[in-house]
């Protein structure tokens, strides 16, 4: 078996095989196939695609390229969520809680990243002493006493997808769908779960801008996980706009509090219940949607869930009063209101523009290297729907330097596009996909 | 203008510009462009093709990669001819003292290379103190005396094409039109002819086994070639069974002798005829081809062309009088003939299975350091259509190595197929492609 012969019978458009599969990750994982035979195949693959055994097998050998990791003493069903990303997704925040307090266990490796703001560990961070960098047994332990842990990510998770990825970026084969899927889940199945609830954001925010191309990702998704034996469950929601008001660490978690507390924004909430209910169908908490939704209601109106999450954070050795009294996280210098330019209804606000507005006041990484300014971020006062006048607040910009101040504001009102016709509310879910088929 | 954006819009079927494509052939020739990117980049145009302006700007950009050779010294309109490759081609050989001595000049640049059997400079070196490695004076010298030289390569001939050539041979992107047509023509267009003229082998033992294909090649080349204001005109011809009776190469500088008496196979006889008028009515020598057959037909006739192959091999330093006694080359110490298998008409005879029994012989390069043995090859004694009895003999293997002999005959029975049907015959010239159109 050669790879020469591997990239020509994919670029001809045939089936290849559970070996040659195998050969081409095990030989690009260890330098034998050089990177620019790599690159020709990832281009064929483009071309002539993946089909469904095919893509289980990419995944299965990208898992299988490093560390599996064993998660057998928690007690319980393990399920892990993931989210295909967007901007201010404050959901793991909200959803670990609710869904520990509801009784299935959430044990949760995660990593730092590159974006527009931090990620769930960076978020975490906002409490100071907070660390991730816990031992394996106090995990262990903390998931089987509170039901919910952060660590950070142990072991090296799918070595071949990292190596792949690097290569895709630079060579214009990101794009392809059985690529995407199986980039994703060789690293959550290698990561230990036993189940997993996938959220697949669609819209002009989201990497899949269309909704026939969310639903084709996470069927795949969920076929790749059912094949390899963990039951994965895809939830479709709509990142047209920001999730949520705020985007920016320190904002976010005030925001998840607030959730928690039963006071956060509508949309946050319903996606964390929907989210929340496969999670606990899937370890068997809930028996179905009815009874999982009315399982996480509740462990937010008895305050059970941000019980959890202070508990959490306290184990952690983080400061938990700070979420009786979240006025004591530290505040932004400057606080610059953004008035609308024009009178009408709010048509679409480009999610991606606000994330680089955040990214512009150092909410996110540009770079592995840069320092994350944890209080800076911008708070959505209205979202597409509203109605407003010209010089009403839009928008709320925490700043700690005037010069990215101007840039971030200039970069939000580019977010901003208005009508003189109200604007038809649209779905946030927009529906599943699980082993039976998509749901819409 | 970056390497990335360039994948990805050919990667999405645009068009494109002149300054992307000298980017791509300028930036992957000095290494600041990654070997895994042009990779990417060669299997998205394998997919997305190049259109006709894209081939022309791709093949002058290649030429531009390295020196341009000026023939301006030479006197007349130097005429190169380029056969894409075929089993017992011995056309140039034949073809030059044809045109040379019909008033043409032929200035001809030559390697060596890989192959079933040597070059055309391997041919010559038959001729015991035969040399390629002349001064330029003396190679113009010779062309402006007697017509016809032949000389080494000299400069850097399109770089940018061997490194690019290198690398689709190891990615399956070697089959591409517009990849295979800027390769050939941009070493053709740097090696500095005023004009060309094409072979293009057409059937089961050429680069091309479709008819369509090699008519679609032809028209590229030849758009290319007038294009960059070089007349460029192609011939497709039948490579369906080895070109003449003999493969090897003192057996092919024999037939090449024989040819020039006027006692040489038809096949290849003819070809030499239309290639040769065709570079005669380039250079200005011959208004139409009647009359460039005609003066070619003379040539032969009165022996013209025989002497001007005699005075070209003695300037160069090689033993001429071979010429008047072909029986004084060496010969292979086995000589053994091959008996039919079947009763019945030879229905087929796969000339690559042919070059690679003379290859076993040891008449070609298998690598770049192999050493050619001169003396060995195949003589065809029945070609397609024969009739022929169990037991008569087909061919005679010229070896001198008793294994080798018994491999090549293995492999040699391997290409013949029998029928009890008459063999209908087949064209020889397909047709011409020339600034005007394609002739069939």
């Amino acid at each position: 078996m050669n790879m020469y012969d591997i990239i020509l019978k994919k670029r001809n458009g045939q089936i290849l095989s559970k070996e040659e599969i195998n050969h081409f990750v095990t030989g690009f994982t260890d330098g034998s196939i050089p990177d620019y035979q790599a690159s020709a195949f990832m281009m064929a693959l483009f071309f002539q695609k993946m089909n469904e055994e095919e893509t289980v097998y990419l995944t299965e050998a990208m898992m299988n390229s490093g560390d599996v990791l064993d998660l057998s003493q928690i007690e319980g069903i393990k399920v892990d969520k993931h989210s295909t990303g967007g901007v201010g997704d404050t959901t793991t925040l909200v959803l670990g809680p609710m869904v520990a307090a509801a009784g299935a266990p959430v044990a949760k490796m995660s990593g730092r990243g590159l974006g527009h703001t931090g990620g769930t560990v960076d978020k975490l961070e906002s409490f100071p002493g907070f660390s991730v960098e816990i031992t394996n047994d106090e995990f262990i332990k903390n998931v089987n006493e509170i039901k919910l842990s952060v660590s950070a990510q142990t072991g090296d998770l799918a070595p071949a997808d990292k190596k792949i990825y690097a290569l895709r970026d630079v060579t214009a084969t990101v794009d392809n769908m059985s690529l995407i899927a199986s980039s994703i889940m060789s690293k959550k199945l290698a990561s230990g779960a036993d189940a997993i609830v996938l959220d697949v954001k669609t819209g002009s925010g989201a990497f899949m801008k269309e909704l026939d191309d969310s639903f084709e990702l996470a069927k795949i998704m969920v076929n790749i996980g059912n094949n390899m034996g963990r039951e994965t469950v895809a939830v479709i929601s709509n990142m047209d706009q920001p999730l949520g008001n705020m985007i920016g660490n320190i904002l976010e978690v005030k925001e998840a509090i607030e959730t928690l507390q039963g006071k956060g924004p509508e949309d946050l909430y319903e996606l964390c219940l929907s989210l929340g209910a496969q999670m606990l169908i899937l370890s068997k908490v809930a028996k179905d949607e009815e009874e999982a939704r009315e399982k996480l209601e509740e462990v937010v109106n008895n305050g059970s869930a941000l019980e959890i999450f202070k508990e959490f954070i306290t184990r952690q050795g983080g400061n938990g009063d700070l979420i009786d009294h979240p006025d004591l996280f530290p505040k932004a210098k400057y606080i610059v209101e953004v008035k609308a330019t024009n009178d009408g209804y709010i048509e679409h606000i480009e999610a991606d523009e606000v994330g680089m507005s955040a990214l512009e006041l150092g909410a996110g990484r540009q770079t592995k290297d840069s320092v994350i300014d944890l209080s800076v971020g911008i708070e959505l006062i209205k979202k597409v729907g509203d109605q407003v006048n010209i010089g009403d607040t839009i928008a709320i910009i925490h700043s700690n330097d005037e010069d990215k101040t101007k840039r971030s504001i200039e970069r939000l009102l580019k977010a901003y596009s208005f009508s003189d016709e109200k604007i038809p509310s649209s779905k946030l879910i927009y529906g599943i996909v699980n082993k039976d088929g998509d749901f819409r």
